[in-house]
């Protein structure tokens, strides 16, 4: 897209000064209407060294609201960073319904700096594509606006732009080292920069190559493109968006009713017994994980009061404290119903090194969100395919990610909601919500088995825990959890 | 308290047994008195190199369900951490109501870890632990529980599992540099930890020093502990904390009927004039604040539809967009009003060379929240000594601190509010509420000018925005931030 790239002719001082008036106008105006229709509005901004991005940020900014923006400047990853996937401190920042993030440098500079310093190629590279690529997806699937500005000028210009920064002790410091390394190696850079701006340019999220050099023209360039952004998503707001086919390797996975539950239980004795035994297991291999830096992601689904809570206890009786955390999900909170519904999850995954346990987890969108439609049809039925996409994702990055559904029949189930009402101790651990739930069974059990049939990878497989006895449960659990993380330990 | 230390016999072995076995058991049955009176404990260890922190903490939580507790093992301050003032870190880690947060390590191990490297001496130690006991009491008067316990074991037994951890390959990597360092200065140390367990040891959270020699026995008193403490935390959990006095310098303020608003304008032309000329050189100091790592914090209140937004924008419009952000405070979220008061205020505090503009403050606290009823009259009261206090942390680390009230009449609200209402554009800025706080203007009146008497601190003192020509009121807020603003960087 920069080869041979011929920028349009700069229109006439008057004219630009007369459209860059409306456009202002336009879009303070349009401010309200994203507020109104709830769009999201992520503006990433890319370009070469001294093209002006944070001072078109900054004129941008001037037409909107401070309440209604955030910019967020991307500086070199932190350490912390460094030990969560790539995407992760990008997938932070996404703004909240009705809201704008500015990004000054983003996904593109760390990717096409990383590719210059010679530490990304092959099949890493197309991997870091596919992976920006899902994302920007998921982005505008699940209704955000992603506006991308590459800011243009060629060598001449930036070589006098770094000049005139240099000359003077105040500005001098703006001018990076990385930013005189690219004016020296020019060209390199416009292939790199260019190979990655076409592996990226999709229909839903496209580029828009600004001409840099005339900064008026270029404010006018992004303001127009901006507002015709926004009205074309505020009249796509509703629309639903198509499902993709699953391209994942599956494994394959039972249905509910053909889990056998009955004679899958344990003595106090054998329990006790291979309880002591693999937790001592478990407690060794965490020393092990941690040194070694892989991340673990532990899920739990399952019928309420199959017994969840008690199985997550055991594993987590058998870890040292500093290098795990369990994440109870409830209904999200306003903050996080205001963003991507993965968004909540990509911000509590683990450093490397730790484990992540999720007391239910993203599968809510498929069964409880679905069931009581707190999102529309389109939206559960994509979530499939994002879900694995995520756990992808993750799997890329190097986690091992287990995932258990907590299986007990209707009348266990009855049993222990009768116990917990007649039991003032367990009391608080029953709700009319449970009860409601549970005259819902059959539709669950369905959903259920849509999910488990669709979400199975072959990287993130589900695994059946047979919990009428939960003992049996929870050994089956600490085995699967020590098989799993033996394959990566060996 | 370490020095001369006459630790209690340890009890027989049974006898150790039999009370392990009921404090477990208590602990457990306590979590859910914990969630229901809404109590926050914030659990505290610190203590000697390989004395065992981390697996006490290990021991503990087995008797509390996952979804009640957090581990937050405080390694190193990362850089981030180390560009917000001392306590930031912490004060992000403490727990909602009804959770325990258990923290491995805190503010004494970096506390005394920068005395024993020369780093923290006289004043600076002085200032240091004063702010530490501010933090501590702004806990426990506002409903936390903090239980601090200092792990102790003497120069032989510390040298004897350090060799027993470096005698193995597995574990030899959790003896650190300091921990051998330690052990090397072990009374030099000592004497370190004994000045801070001294000066921090206050009535509303004492120190427990814990015999760590015999792990079992060490574990009984930190659970005995932790439930002696629960027991009277819920005790208390109704109960009013006394009044304190002030002990800062004030400034000034004139009550708001006696500020005078007539004749406070500004032509077209002065206001074009001035604004192009201050904001130029606003722009120029927010280059120098930056690198000087200066942080700034502005703060706005004032009346519905006195111009703060605007009068904000004419600020932000002048600095670089990756140097500021607009915090807009409305009523809190459920995890926000789960804690702290401050705790939302905390985590959004600048970088150093940032600047932090809220739009609504923690002032709320003794305006909207002490009106409508939403904290007790002990708790808005004392809210006044404790935002004091919290701007004297800041401005400690070395923020400049600017107040803005916005000022206008209740006829010129009127006309506004009455203009809002007929212009479609603007309908959204005006709701409801806003003509109910309108109704209440005589008991706001009152509050805010009890407010601005008991906050205008020396270090942080509201300054009064004459806002019924809004153009006035912008330049002046300009002045004045540039007039602070030089002081610091001259």
């Amino acid at each position: 897209m920069l080869k041979n790239w011929n920028p349009a002719e700069v229109p006439p001082k008057d004219e630009v000064k007369e459209r860059l008036k409306q456009a202002r106008a336009k879009l303070y105006e349009l401010q309200m209407k994203i507020k109104e229709h709830k769009l999201p509005v992520l503006v990433l901004f890319e370009g070469w060294g001294a093209s002006g991005k944070g001072s078109a940020i900054g004129k941008v900014i001037k037409n909107i609201d401070p309440r209604f923006f955030k910019v967020a400047t991307m500086s070199a990853p932190t350490e912390d960073d460094l030990r969560r996937p790539f995407l992760y401190r990008y997938m932070k920042q996404i703004p909240e319904t009705g809201k704008f993030t500015f990004l000054d440098g983003g996904w593109m500079e760390d990717t096409t700096k990383e590719c210059l310093e010679g530490n990304l190629e092959g099949e890493a590279y197309e991997k870091r594509i596919d992976s920006i690529r899902r994302f920007e997806r998921q982005l505008t699937d699940n209704g955000y606006l992603l506006l991308k500005f590459f800011m243009q000028i060629d060598q001449k210009e930036q070589t006098s732009r770094m000049n005139r920064l240099l000359a003077q002790e105040d500005t001098s410091w703006r001018v990076s080292d990385f930013d005189k390394w690219q004016n020296e190696h020019y060209k390199k850079c416009r292939k790199v920069f260019n190979r990655y701006l076409n592996d990226t340019n999709v229909p839903a999220s496209p580029w828009y190559i600004i001409d840099a050099e005339n900064r008026r023209w270029a404010e006018l360039q992004i303001l127009e493109l901006m507002i015709s952004g926004i009205e074309t998503a505020i009249k796509n707001s509703s629309r639903s968006v198509p499902i993709l086919q699953n391209v994942f390797p599956m494994a394959k996975t039972p249905k509910l009713k053909d889990v056998e539950l009955e004679g899958k239980v344990l003595t106090d004795e054998e329990y006790k017994e291979q309880l002591k035994k693999l937790q001592k297991k478990l407690g060794e291999m965490h020393n092990r994980l941690y040194r070694k830096r892989i991340p673990v992601i532990i899920t739990y689904e399952g019928w309420d009061a199959a017994g969840k809570g008690g199985n997550i206890r055991r594993i987590t009786e058998a870890l040292d404290p500093r290098g795990f955390e369990v994440h109870p999900i409830a209904s999200p909170e306003p903050h996080e119903k205001a963003r991507h519904y993965l968004w909540r999850f990509w911000t509590r995954l683990p450093k490397d090194g730790h484990i992540a346990i999720f007391d239910r987890t993203w599968y809510g969108r498929v069964m409880v969100e679905r069931l009581e439609g707190f999102c529309s049809e389109n939206d559960w039925q994509r979530a499939y395919n994002e879900m694995n996409e995520f756990e992808k994702e993750l799997s890329d990055w190097g986690a091992v990610i287990i995932k258990f559904w907590v299986q007990i029949d209707k009348d266990t189930q009855l049993a222990r909601f009768t116990d917990r009402q007649n039991n003032p101790e367990k009391q608080w651990k029953i709700t009319d919500e449970d009860w409601r739930n549970r005259e819902k069974w059959d539709l669950y059990e369905e959903a259920v088995d849509e999910m488990l049939q669709k979400t199975s990878t072959e990287f993130a497989p589900w695994y059946i825990l047979e919990s009428v006895d939960k003992k049996y449960a929870r050994i089956k659990a600490l085995k699967i959890v020590i098989e799993q993380l033996e394959k990566v330990l060996d």
